[in-house]
């Protein structure tokens, strides 16, 4: 039965995007309100893994059942019973991180406004901001995101994006993202020392002036804004010897550091001060002069 | 007194930093917990605004007082009634937005550490990724981000960055997001009229090839994330007369669009077709073949 709401007495409906975050019990205050008050709630938990999160947790703490869906529900069906619920009543679909870091739901909600379904998003934390946020670097400074996905060996594609992305960044002094890839619903993962290795390969087929080895500096992160986050700055060869445990992970390789940036890293993650010196001189050869 | 924790007994304290998000009840479940728990809660409002936040709200939903700091308690004292607390205590400051965006807390941070005392990092939304979460637009495109600051006619000091990101962040086919300058205490804004006028000046006093005129896509995002939330997405000139009500406020200058990204913007925005296609000529003029 639908609830008389001030949404439903205005014969309008929504459909709500909301951010689960990047930690088990990452929903807002706003979020939870909603949730208690909507007709259905929707959950995907494909497109990222969040620690320690469960699902009965969830259930119990909003007194009442959720339905899981999948990619293909999703991605094939085009999310075609959210939709047909939406039309009728107050639905939410809960998302891991911040909304619509994911296509698939920019997608969903383009054809919800086609078809006259108001939309609102709730945000949550996400990965991208926490990153920075968790290893005392600046998010001014980020420059382009990336993903390092799981080689494929079968298929001979090994892509060099990821390389890329990053020499494009340090010419202009910016830190680089990575994103490690995870794939939620066969539990398959990529690790960060899986992650450097493949950048390392990828700057030797590049076969330019060498940017990720033994020397690189980079910060490792993995499981950010949970009890059992764990940061590591240091060397690419430190960093590889080191068993991070569970993921998510993500990795940065920062550009031009500020001085209060050093602190943080030799400060809060034991970095060696060497390591930042050899990295320091090695960014200002492959900056640009724009 | 103090509450007999598994962290006193363990004879260490923790000084937590936790982010309020960007709406009224963006603090997250688990914040939540972590606040009824803690010894003392300090509270800072003056790095951003967060729309119909009251600290009334936040005392009643915690059942205790708030003790609010100011910018002189933080930059200029060193946030040391902070440091000295959480020495004896379990302390949590809170801040707007996802907590480290502005740089003064991670000094605060660094000496915490420094004084043993651990600290732990409560993330919440954070208007770097809510802005291309709301608008539809890929934050995988985004560039590097930038402040458009007040402007100071008496000292003269007319900067160019915001206009050399955009330029750089083009040339690689990146979205630039902006975030408009808010001084909370003295409850100065910047509009978006006013910054799309300021970065017109910019382009004009560089004298290129115009990147900012009449006819460039612009997104205007004003209370992102909020119930009242208003985004416009049109030509500058559009967006020039459009009232986005109170703020904060931000701007998105888009890239190389995706053809789903073009579609979010028409679809959900009403964005005229041909300011999307004009703009997709110009941005390729801009392009640089890397």
């Amino acid at each position: 039965m639908l609830k008389i709401s001030r949404l439903v007495l205005n014969g309008d409906h929504l459909l709500y995007f909301i951010g689960l975050g990047i930690s088990e019990k990452g929903l807002s205050i706003e979020a939870l309100e909603i949730l208690r008050r909507v007709d259905t709630v929707f959950l995907e938990l494909y497109t990222s893994i969040i620690p320690d999160f469960k699902l009965d947790w969830l259930e119990n703490m909003l007194g009442r059942k959720i339905r899981v869906v999948d990619r293909e529900d999703l991605e094939e069906r085009g999310g075609e019973d959210i939709l047909r619920e939406a039309k009728v009543a107050d639905v939410a679909l809960l998302t891991p991180g911040d909304p619509f870091i994911a296509t698939t739901h920019i997608v969903l909600r383009i054809e919800a406004e086609r078809r006259n379904i108001k939309t609102r998003i709730i945000h949550s934390s996400s990965i991208i901001t926490a990153a920075f946020s968790s290893c005392g670097l600046q998010v001014y400074k980020m420059g382009r995101i990336v993903t390092i996905t799981i080689p494929e060996p079968k298929v001979g594609y090994r892509p060099i994006t990821p390389y890329l992305v990053l020499k494009e960044n340090l010419e202009r002094g910016l830190h680089t993202l990575f994103l490690l890839e995870i794939r939620a619903e066969s539990g398959e993962f990529l690790t960060i020392p899986k992650a450097l290795e493949l950048l390392e390969d990828m700057d030797r087929r590049v076969g330019e002036e060498s940017i990720v080895d033994d020397n690189t500096l980079v910060v490792g992160l993995a499981r950010v804004g949970t009890p059992n986050e764990y940061i590591a700055a240091g060397s690419l060869s430190e960093l590889k010897d080191i068993e991070f445990g569970p993921p998510p992970y993500s990795l940065i390789i920062p550009g031009v550091l500020h001085p209060i940036e050093e602190e943080a890293l030799t400060t809060l993650f034991d970095c060696k001060l060497e390591v930042i010196e050899g990295w320091r001189e090695r960014v200002k050869s492959v900056l640009k002069n724009t």
